[in-house]
């Protein structure tokens, strides 16, 4: 049993203020954690049992679906990242060694499990095949905030597989998703987390996955709707709602404005109209081709560049970059009044997004300073093609349930599922003998991520109270907590705390006497470290002949002794 | 329970050759580890389940004694190592941050643990307390070697303790050993593992102790006798053997020899006399007072430069380095003829070890290049006092048992305990109102190490048998280890293997089929892995109604089914 009057415990009088949350205040407050550096912090004893009891929840559905569990190096060699084309990254350490030689303290597994794997992996038989651990990694990030979310220093559980094909991993995935489901349910997460379809970055837009649990504080946005469409805000679609679609069209003129009213804001301003009424166009340059081309949305909305990244991709097989003012210049326009006007001969190709078709008499530019447009529509503009190129904003409606609003909610990732594809396994020279014992080469790898120490930043901000962080039973640092008021109950108490303790329970004994140790403080500490259990022993509750006993969301009960 | 058949293992055909030890093979073998870089070794499922039952060893005891985990960083901040004057030290990894930020990946955690507890200690009674963690830890080793005894990265566990004066660590510590004590026991190292007094470095030489497996190979020599005595050889002392000191002294001769003889094993080819009858004379220059000292001793003994280090800061409050050739010259002397003989006027105080009482007649230099005398004797030279300087050979004798050779035994460190006094505890400021509320800053502190990766190489060497690692019973990944022969009896085998794991025992079920799958070499990693019982489930064993069990150390026997 713990004894309080012996333990390094402490906790603050008050919380600390933190600048973007409060369940970070909480556990400095409650000693979980302290900050060595701005992303490092230290877990202290109540902290440390907190991570150990979410670890174990992780730890056991891993073992329990027969991924088996391995401890890889924190220090790596440089070749392993230069093998994968990784050693110039900057949010990854470089950490120097003797003479000119150099480490990489690990972000992340890929370069270890590769060749690890690599060596097993002989004939088809040994696929699908997947191992994880669970450790620290370490990223150099600029700014690490949001207490124990986005850290220079965070633990991770990540798993990794490897499959003869994508059809393999279609089986495996299945199951694997059940496990993840599992462990959020298993840390009574599961009500608000959902799995959301994700960005899998340059190589994979096909079974990459966030779990995201919805909190009203922190980062990420869930658009959804009611089919079970569920994306992250940075991939996600939706159907623009309309505007003044019934207006009847006007006859577009000439109009002469003011220099200044080069962006969105101040256009709709100078002509006092919503901003959805605005012509937004924007000209991007293709990298590879030399080309130009303009994409033109409604002015209330954002271009989002991951949509246009894949449509440049697959239209052009090229990247782009913002034009500059002597590309625009160039091609007969100028920055803030530049519009695809049919009579305006710019030599480019331009495509429109769908919410064009939402408004009726646009204003905009006119290919010159100061010179603009009004009673602008689809009719007057040169677009080769309409696209879904907006991110999708309050208002917009569904692309599956015709009609209905998407739920725009906001969440933070607690776990992610990438498609690694062969990105790993080629430069690391993968290869196994298949059925026809032919050599093959094209080993698809996946890796799954469930960050342990930013699931205690979640839960801490998902289960606070008011005056601490109810975690579920089984996280809870200790089960029960007994208040002794009197030092001559300190037996009885002793006796309640074996007992308990016998029968499984972890328990803290509050015996702490003294001026300062008021029943208020005492019940304030147990709050604040989340007990879900809690027990009163004084003069009064022995005139009972018993104790009084607390249990989280129910009424105090005597139990006799 | 594991299905070979699928699980992601591998066993090589043949030890790797390792140059220092075989059991660092038999690990690399068992693919029980694997080399991502010189001294940073992964943990592969096997390994890792044994690092793990090590870990947990450790764990409870300290857990039972009451001292709390923690977990802390691994990065830390240049200010920490600024603090205590450690920033420069070429062994301790610097990484670099943003800009001109640095960060330390640490390789001991004195510099967070003070802090944080500087945090707590408010009281008296808040002394003396304990906290501990098992991480990894990083060290800038020059030659990583000895597969995991001396990495770049390794686990450590890591206690501290924080007491208001030495009398209250004394009963402290007495705790503290029965506690390490009943952790070596546990993993069944005790009957060769003793502790012995060691060096404490600048710090102290009082309760600093390792503890220390005898084995064959590696590093450490530990001496003892009978009485308890037990140091490690750069501490120890021991009383000389007498040579030929029954013989009568004969008159000190100055003869010619030859400019090559000016080392001892070049004298005693010269000489055609044993390497004891040598005298052998080392000057050494006193760093802050400028002066010379000259230390004789026997021509086969070594001068204990720790013995000497504290010679010379107790009678001169200085420290030392060698002579160099013009310091030689300006004495009156040369490199490989010196002798401080009564009549050569050298200008420096001479020492001599106790070993020179155990020789007559000796051979020596003459203070000039091919200058040697013969026949000298204590009552020839200018000694101002004997002393012990002298690092112990086989041969000496007990100090403490008069008469008794003493004991010298190749062992391995497996933990530590140093007194760090007040040298981390002063920089970090720490503090408390002690009984009289008068603020005290004397806040003294040990710390406790035991190498948890380490362990596991050392309880390989100890534990390894031809072919495997023999593990005692709950450090072993697995309990159970069933052999299966034909496939038809794979229903029956994994009934075996339920029933085993319902009863708490961990299964491998050696599913393996075809050719290359034969018996000895499923019974070889069965034995590489140290799986403490054998099942063999056959067409044979069950015509005997049965499978085939054997207990380590046992006969083989059926069990009915």
């Amino acid at each position: 049993m713990l004894q309080l009057s012996k333990f390094p415990f402490k906790t603050l009088k008050s919380a600390p203020k933190v600048s973007d949350n409060k369940s970070t205040s909480l556990l400095l407050q409650g000693w979980y954690i302290r900050q060595a550096m701005a992303g490092a912090y230290e877990f202290l004893p109540m902290g440390q049992r907190v991570l150990h009891n979410i670890e174990q929840v992780i730890r056991k559905e891993m073992d329990d679906a027969g991924y088996h569990e391995m401890l890889m190096t924190i220090l790596t060699p440089r070749e392993y990242w230069e093998t994968t084309n990784r050693w110039e990254i900057p949010e990854y350490f470089k950490v120097p060694g003797h003479g000119s030689t150099e480490y990489r303290i690990a972000p992340t597994n890929e370069e270890n499990v590769t060749p690890i794997l690599g060596e097993f992996i002989q004939s088809y038989k040994d696929l699908p095949t997947c191992v994880y651990h669970i450790q620290k990694k370490f990223r150099n990030e600029k700014r690490a905030k949001s207490g124990l979310l986005r850290g220079r220093e965070f633990i991770m559980k990540d798993a990794y597989s490897f499959h003869a094909n994508v059809e393999d991993f279609d089986v495996f995935y299945a199951e694997v998703k059940k496990v993840y489901m599992r462990c959020f349910d298993n840390l009574w997460l599961w009500a608000d987390t959902v799995i959301a379809d994700a960005d899998g970055g340059a190589i994979s837009d096909k079974n990459s996955h966030e779990f995201q649990t919805y909190l009203s504080v922190w980062e990420d946005i869930i658009v959804s709707d009611s089919s079970g469409y569920c994306y992250n805000l940075e991939l996600a679609s939706g159907v623009p709602d309309d505007k003044n679609i019934s207006e009847s069209e006007h006859t577009m003129e000439y109009i002469d404005s003011v220099p200044e009213i080069v962006n969105m804001d101040k256009m709709t301003k100078y002509f006092d109209a919503p901003n959805w009424q605005m012509l937004k166009t924007v000209v991007y340059k293709l990298e590879r081709l030399g080309k130009y081309i303009a994409v033109a949305i409604r002015g209330d909305l954002d271009i989002n560049e991951i949509k246009l990244r894949k449509f440049i991709a697959e239209k052009y097989d090229d990247t782009f970059v913002l034009a500059n003012e002597s590309d625009l210049e160039a091609l007969g326009t100028v920055r803030g009044f530049i519009s695809p006007l049919s009579d305006s001969n710019l030599n480019l190709e331009c495509y429109a997004d769908e919410s064009l078709k939402t408004v009726k008499n646009f204003f905009g530019g006119a290919n010159a300073i100061a010179k603009s447009t009004k009673n602008v529509n689809i009719s007057d503009l040169a677009i080769s093609e309409f696209w879904d190129f907006s991110e999708p904003i309050e208002g917009f409606t569904s692309i599956h349930v015709p009609g209905e609003k998407l739920v725009f909610k906001k969440a933070s990732e607690v776990g992610n599922i990438f498609h690694l594809g062969t990105k790993y396994s080629k430069p690391f020279g993968l290869s196994y003998l298949d059925e026809n014992n032919k050599m093959q080469d094209e080993v698809q790898m996946w890796c799954y991520g469930i960050g342990v120490s930013r699931l205690m930043g979640v839960m801490a901000e998902y289960f606070m109270t008011e005056k601490g962080i109810a975690w579920p039973d089984h996280i809870a640092p200790y089960s029960y907590y007994i208040i002794v008021m009197w030092e001559n109950n300190l037996d009885a108490a002793r006796k309640i705390a074996e007992d308990l303790e016998k029968s499984g329970e972890t328990v803290i004994l509050d015996d702490r006497m003294g001026r300062k140790d008021w029943f208020w403080q005492k019940a304030g500490d147990c709050e604040l470290w989340g007990i879900p259990n809690r027990i009163v022993i004084s003069p009064k509750t022995l005139e009972l002949w018993g104790y009084e006993l607390l249990i989280r969301g129910k009424k105090e009960e005597i139990i006799e002794i």
